[in-house]
């Protein structure tokens, strides 16, 4: 990689930008973004679609995913052909379905990084490392720019890569990350609507449990949006597993509970580290 | 406080201990536990409870809420009659209900302090640092206890004491606390029962949203059990909750969704730091 495109520099975009330029300091890198930002840690900054992405080899597409196909449609004449452009998109189905016709070499990502912090102002050059980068490669994705992906999400610190269908990827972060967004939002809303004085009984659990839900409503609420399906029938599903427990707990039946808090957190220990 | 006398050196009793040692170093601490362990930090250590509460002037009961009634009539003819005697208890009803009329200056406390580790191995001397501590007294008790009760946690360092009655205190715990529990608890069972390979793509998000679901498990059931009426009256509420958000999802109210999202952000950023 040789000449960096990144376009949106917001949490993902911005930490996209410092990452690389911490790690691979000879790669020029361009930032474009709707409207004049100063962005200090960049080569060249504009509004001038045309201008930032002119030759480079590397374009990543960071703005929110219902501005995805405007700006990828801008983008197909500017580009160099041979260009790998991506996408730090939380939904892929839909993004891949009308980004992947446009690109000779497009390859969707989705790096879990990110906190419930947004903007450029929370940007951070170690923002991947140790997360997951997911790519999802459509049917007729070169294999070279998949590699090339890899190798970008890898160069930034991500500790690993993994590659799932576009489809079974909106399946799965429907339920580690859309519907964990969901109950932490509904947890939230529901301790304080009718008890502001809970506020002063929170210990650090609550604020743990709760912290993806001061995420920006916008950006959720589309990422909700494009991934309903799924989303819906995981929300489903665990409304019925709560209804199970609810059971549990009003018949006495404390033999099911301990042995329900106990798988839980062998799972737990087990599977997330 | 001259003499301090911990009563079952797990993760909360000995975090007080060692706060106590590293604040108050000229307070002689004491400490009995059921079987013998090694605990580094004290002036004495047994399983004498005789021989740890003599000269006691505050006894703290850090043993899980099932074992303090039993523990307390056995501490009856053993103290000082005018210690100050208070417990770490997460429910309190059935606590202060069995222990306050055991003694002359009894102070139910519950510090909103701990971790999803347990045990000595964890105790850290500030675990207590910023976090709030809830005292319960009952309608007769000594008001110099509760101000005695009071003075004990900030010098661990809580940054704030709150009083409330024992129900309200349960009533708000198991909003702000023991519901949150469950709900991590079955979001964890959820995601990864029918899907092992779901580890591969958790985020962050995931891990800080079901931390408390790696906490131990008897104690929680216990916890739990004894808070069921409260924690089960919020469950049904949260679940109906859920289900308006499940509805909105499925008829794509996207601007309600928005407007839940929002609010949910809101109410966490003013109301938890």
């Amino acid at each position: 990689m040789n000449h960096l495109a990144v376009l949106g520099p917001g949490l993902l975009g911005g930490s996209l930008a410092l990452a690389v330029r911490a790690r691979a300091p000879q790669c020029r890198i361009t930032v474009w973004a709707r409207r004049e930002v100063a962005v200090p840690f960049c080569d060249f900054f504009s509004t001038d679609l045309a201008a930032v992405v002119r030759g480079a080899d590397t374009i990543v597409l960071c703005v929110p995913i219902g501005a995805m196909p405007a700006l990828a449609e801008q983008l197909v004449p500017l580009i160099e052909p041979n260009a790998l452009v991506t996408d730090v998109g939380s939904v892929k189905a839909p993004v891949v379905e009308k980004l992947a016709p446009l690109f000779k070499r497009f390859v969707g990502s989705h790096p879990m990084a990110g906190s419930e912090q947004a903007g450029l102002a929370a940007a951070r050059a170690d923002l991947f490392e140790r997360s997951v980068a997911l790519l999802t490669p459509h049917a007729d994705a070169d294999l070279a720019a998949v590699e090339e992906a890899a190798a970008l999400w890898r160069l930034v610190g991500c500790g690993r890569v993994e590659s799932l269908s576009p489809a079974e990827h909106d399946d799965a972060i429907g339920l580690v990350s859309h519907l964990p967004h969901l109950l932490a939002a509904a947890l939230v809303d529901f301790i304080f609507k009718d008890n502001p004085q809970a506020a002063k009984l929170c210990g650090n659990g609550l604020r743990d449990t709760t912290r993806v839900a001061s995420g920006p409503p916008a950006m959720w609420t589309e990422i909700l949006a494009a991934n309903r399906v799924p989303v819906g029938e995981k929300l489903t599903a665990f409304i019925a597993s709560l209804q199970e427990i609810s059971r549990n707990l009003a018949t006495g039946n404390d033999s099911e509970l301990m042995h329900f808090l106990t798988h839980a957190k062998a799972l737990r220990d087990r599977h997330i580290r």
